[in-house]
């Protein structure tokens, strides 16, 4: 890329960002759309437009973000939102100092020299090189002591990264303990996840055996437990009465809207009893659905009773009064053998999965690591699937599987394009489908809750986004097409490296910047979500519920938007030195990040459940396997300058595996489990142990009658006459 | 080694053994050595000679051993001496099942076929090979299917010791659950160890912020701290006053003992106040350490106070009042930093290593890599201080450092004997206090317990007995004295490694025959300790208490025992296959040991303390390491013969290694902490804390007036009502 088509590029996304930004700053004014731009503070019940019917700046927001508190955050969006934050500005941070010292030091050392000159002239002749490559570490000769400079630099960038990650870990792993002696009363912190119950003695039901199990451990503390019990069949059930309560609430507002708007008496809507209401005979609505409902509201009790009687499972939720008491249960061995009676932390309700409590504790250890393994292929090897995906989507084969088609793609220019682009659609297509591809294949490792399930996927959309944009671009924009010097020359692979490298730059430069400013102003305008909601409230939307749904936004998403942030600060890093031009748009990836993200925490997303944390090991881990990865990168690319020093990045690689490992010791374990000191803290009011308990039962599951006790139900009390505290 | 002399060596060795075992059985009958063969049992309280004066069979003792149960182990010598008893029946019965297959199937393979006439006279011509020889592997001409038996027998040998491993496993696990379920009161259940207690509150002592630490998370439970002192000062004084008070009890022993003897006055016994006893003013001795016990009495009080008051510690050992307390606080999370607050097990009072108690976490961790370094450094390069030491024992060295030895060695014959000798007495001296030199850096790691730390000394040196022994003498028999050939055609290192493994197999069975006959003939008949103990009762001993020191006699000696055992199970492992003729002899040496160990654990030795078979998994883990050792020896041999089904090994290795992380997974962590359902067991009375506080005391410290309250001490009480349960 030459540099007049990059400053067009970058020019062609700046004006994009500056469009979509004052196009939010009209749209949020009007009051149709509040319910799109400030969805969580409607939920949180605060007025979402402070200071009422005053015409907004439109930069308001920006100060509003600015002047947003930790706090506001941690009470607007969670815990969880504001570690977030703790990262974009420890990256932030990180890059503002290491730019301070890098750019003015290193841009003159590059620019001053003259590799690039000869170099264009006598080996490649291509021409590409041009001034911005002229800043780059690629204009210094080979050998010179002038890369002493940028072997310093690696240290300085180094150091400072160290600095603020330890700074960030105190300051995060401070937050989750003030927020785990919070005086509020929390279910998940009077509850441990029990899993791996072993066979119940004969004559008894696996209630009673837990029941019995914890009493005798836990004398007084103990409370009650709840047998997780296998709830599909009564989920559907639920599922199947929701849907007909809430097209039972759409046909009597439709009825409702027709008596007003003509002459009164109003037409009952109707229905067709078939496949996808488009087939069969047509009834009247209202009375199609309220038989319909009566017909499954015994149908769901008889299944509730059969749930909770006989299908409890081998895993349990044990509640205890005391919040000390359940954290020490939650990371104490119960039984001599590990594989049985397993606690831990309950998850929030919400939080949970239900279906993988059952799961045994070798099963999962099993799971975990095939999955790990098909998780490494399909990140090393995945141009495979995609090549199976591609055959599967040729047009013959896609003729012989949907003959319908043929006639379509038999015409020439259409059949031209479709054979051109279908490889390419697949792999778009595959691109796309993986974070949920990556998401499903934690949860089938038998991960508990939702949220270590998205951290497992997170985790490794990282790994999968580093080794194919990152060094998948830097080897095969050179690599390949030069792969036949290499067959002939092994040895040259480090003069290609050496040579790709610094002029890549250009490449990811405009990559951040179109991820930043295209992608942060669609993040704030929220077009999309916008069109969609009014599409639905005009055509589809009938009743209050459903228009709530058409608006309600979801969380931040962390599980493809940190992989992102990583693979950017990845990137930085690695060209920091190389190419120092990089850090300013890192910067301002970050910086528009950190003020766009507030906005939208604040205002828009709303998180789906409070890990209180737990992701921040996990970011911290990958920025330290970014920073080494820079190292190791300049280690290379020194060596390929035949800079005798380079072994002297050796240490800072040592370094950088000490500093991990001190970091993960120190403070790793106090993610994982809950601190006694932290939940001996005092609560505001005493427990109400009921309530607790109450939280923990799935909807579907919830009786109508709450008072009724069954006895030997997953859900009953044990004989004790006094239950709560 | 031919096969005559191998025979003679036997034959010596079994003869040796013989003499040996009927001297036990005629020494034993003696009452004058009861202490010696008997003392375990005089200590417990048990008659000695059960059936009194009966003339005893002189192979009553096989009779007993056999007849005595786990039990009466356990009753006797705790569970860490039945644990060495399940290890020892566990690689009992691997030899015995691999010996019943290994034996008759492969021994007529190698013999009928005729590789080694071909070979001996083709290449090497050395004519070494014998019978012996010809019925092992080496036999086998290359490439022949014949080596299909060998490659399954592999397997056979693997899954024999995978099952027997198992169930002993499960076995351990058993035992020690049910010893830590005991309904008996014992110190340790109550107690949990606390390190890395932070800076205390300006105002504060360390006691008073131990206390009110743990009652804000343990309200109930929490029964008292006992804050760890600096007792070094005051241990040497106690020592002193202890030293004092035996000289004088022996000096009034002699004093009473001339009255007895010559006049009816009797002569006062005199002592020289100077150096050692040998120079210095002659005084009356009963009224010298009379007056040195009287000076240092108040001394020791006064140091006891400075102790308590101003040199605590940053450790602390917290009781509980109930074990379900105590084992549910030694495994969590307290701090929320890691390296505050640390908890653990706390180990048996006489098991404390008290002055590592206060080396903080990541001193800890960073000693303990450190030593990690410098032991591997040990093991693999041990010829390196060797060398040093040698370098320095060198005669005109050790003119120079110690002049007055010039006129020995001047004398010309001494002096050649002594240049020769003097290097390998040098190693003979290394590798003697090896044992010691591995505990000593395993203390200095800074593990808390004694018991720890041998069991991580014999960890130590296991590897180095293998590495040294094991591969040294297969590798520096074979390759050192071909070292030229494999220079000059690096691929031969396999020819060489396949053509001497088998050769050294009569120098192994040697040196199994000549551990189990000559060490356990002494072991049984303790002439060693009998010839000392009658030695120091004619000459030295004056009081009871100095007789009875001079017949205690120590406990099984894990350390060095447990790595030895191991070595032999080694080299039986690897030869199984290669040379099948081992294993009989390999059966032999367990087969003895447990008999006569047996003897010695129920009537010699006291165990020092108990530290619930925690030896276990140590010992587990290296048998399997001995077992993918034995493996990938196999793997190597099998290629170095051209046997092209050789890598059928290595699903095999995969398994063994599979095998060890599931039992590790499984198992282990019960070995490290309590599970609660085993320490909420009844007790058979409520425990006296009062008494499990005292236990802890050291002795230095115990005042001579119990009911004293010092405010603010170490020891002392906190300001609570009721103290004990």
């Amino acid at each position: 890329m030459d540099f007049p088509s990059f400053l067009t590029s970058l020019a062609t996304s700046f004006l994009i960002f500056v469009v979509l930004m004052f196009l939010f700053a009209w749209l949020s004014r009007k009051p149709g759309n509040v319910v799109v731009y400030f969805p969580n503070r409607i939920l949180k019940g605060v007025d979402p437009l402070e200071g009422g019917s005053r015409p907004r700046n439109p930069f308001a927001w920006i100060r509003e973000c600015m002047s947003s508190t930790e706090k506001d955050v941690i009470n607007m969006s969670g815990l969880d939102t504001a570690v977030y934050f703790v990262f974009l500005s420890t990256v932030l941070g990180i890059l503002v100092l290491s730019g301070i010292i890098l750019l003015p030091a290193l841009l003159p050392v590059s620019a001053t020299d003259v590799n690039i000159k000869s170099a264009s002239k006598n080996t490649t002749g291509k021409g590409t090189f041009d001034d911005f490559d002229k800043l780059s570490i690629g204009n210094v000769t080979a050998k010179s002591p002038r890369l002493w400079a940028f072997l310093v630099a690696v240290y300085w960038v180094s150091f400072v990264t160290y600095y603020l990650l330890w700074k960030a870990y105190n300051h995060v792993s401070a937050l989750r303990a003030e927020a785990l002696m919070s005086s509020e009363v929390r279910p998940q912190q009077f509850a441990v996840l029990i899993r791996d119950i072993p066979a119940v003695p004969k004559g008894q039901t696996i209630k009673k055996h837990v029941d019995s199990y914890f009493e005798s451990i836990y004398r007084d503390e103990f409370y009650r437990s709840m047998v997780v019990t296998n709830n599909k069949e009564v989920n559907k059930i639920y599922k199947e009465l929701e849907g007909y309560k809430k097209k039972l609430a759409r046909a009597e507002a439709i009825y409702a809207g027709s008596k007003k708007g003509g002459t009164g008496e109003g037409t009952r809507p109707t229905t067709k009893t078939g496949c996808l209401g488009l087939f069969g005979n047509k009834v009247d609505s209202i009375d199609y659905f309220n038989k319909k409902i009566n017909e499954l509201v015994p149908k769901l009790e008889a299944e509730q009773k059969v749930t909770l009687r006989e299908k409890q499972q081998r895993s349990a939720l044990v509640f205890f009064s005391s919040r000390v008491t359940a954290a020490a249960a939650a990371q104490s061995l119960h039984a001599q053998m590990v594989d049985k009676w397993t606690a831990i932390d309950a998850p929030e309700p919400r939080d949970l999965l239900w279906s993988n409590l059952k799961i045994k504790f070798f099963e999962r250890q099993l799971r975990q690591y095939l999955i790990y393994i098909l998780v490494a292929l399909t990140i090393l090897f995945y141009m495979i699937p995609i090549g199976i995906i591609s055959a599967f989507t040729t047009l013959s084969n896609l003729k012989k599987l949907l003959p319908f088609i043929k006639a379509v793609v038999d015409i020439g220019a259409l059949k031209t394009v479709l054979e051109a682009y279908l490889p390419q659609i697949a792999l778009l297509v595959f691109l796309a489908m993986l974070p949920k591809l990556l998401l499903f294949l934690s949860k089938v490792e038998g991960i508990p809750s939702e949220s270590h399930a998205i951290r497992a996927a997170s985790g490794k959309y990282f790994y999968f986004s580093v080794l194919n944009v990152f060094i998948g671009v830097t080897l095969s924009a050179s690599l390949f097409s030069t792969f036949k010097t290499i067959q002939d020359h092994p040895s040259s692979i480090i003069t290609v490296l050496s040579d790709s490298l610094p002029g890549n730059a250009t490449f990811f430069v405009t990559f951040v910047a179109l991820k930043f400013f295209v992608g942060y102003g669609l993040e704030l305008s929220r077009i999309v979500p916008l069109i969609i909601y009014h599409l639905k409230r005009k055509y589809l939307c009938k009743t209050e519920a459903e228009r709530k749904e058409a608006w309600l936004p979801g969380d931040l998403s962390y599980g493809t938007r940190i992989p992102g942030d990583l693979l950017v600060i990845t990137i930085v890093f690695c060209y920091s030195c190389i190419s120092p031009l990089i850090i300013p748009f890192g910067v301002l990836y970050f910086a528009l990040g950190w003020l766009i993200l507030r906005n939208q925490a604040l205002n828009v997303y709303v998180p789906k459940y409070e890990s209180y944390g737990r992701m921040w090991p996990h970011i911290f881990l990958r920025v330290v396997a970014a920073l080494i990865l820079f190292q190791v990168t300049m280690f290379g690319y020194l060596g390929s300058k035949r800079f005798v020093f380079a072994p002297f990045l050796i240490p800072l690689i040592i370094i950088s595996l000490i500093f991990a490992f001190i970091c993960n010791k120190k403070f790793y374990r106090s993610f994982c489990n809950t601190a006694l000191e932290v939940a001996s803290h005092n609560l505001k009011e005493s427990p109400n142990m009921e309530h607790i308990y109450r939280s923990y039962i799935p909807k579907s599951l919830c009786s109508e009658k709450p008072d009724e006790d069954h006895f030997d139900d997953a859900l009953s009390h044990v004989s004790r006459t006094e239950s709560s505290v």
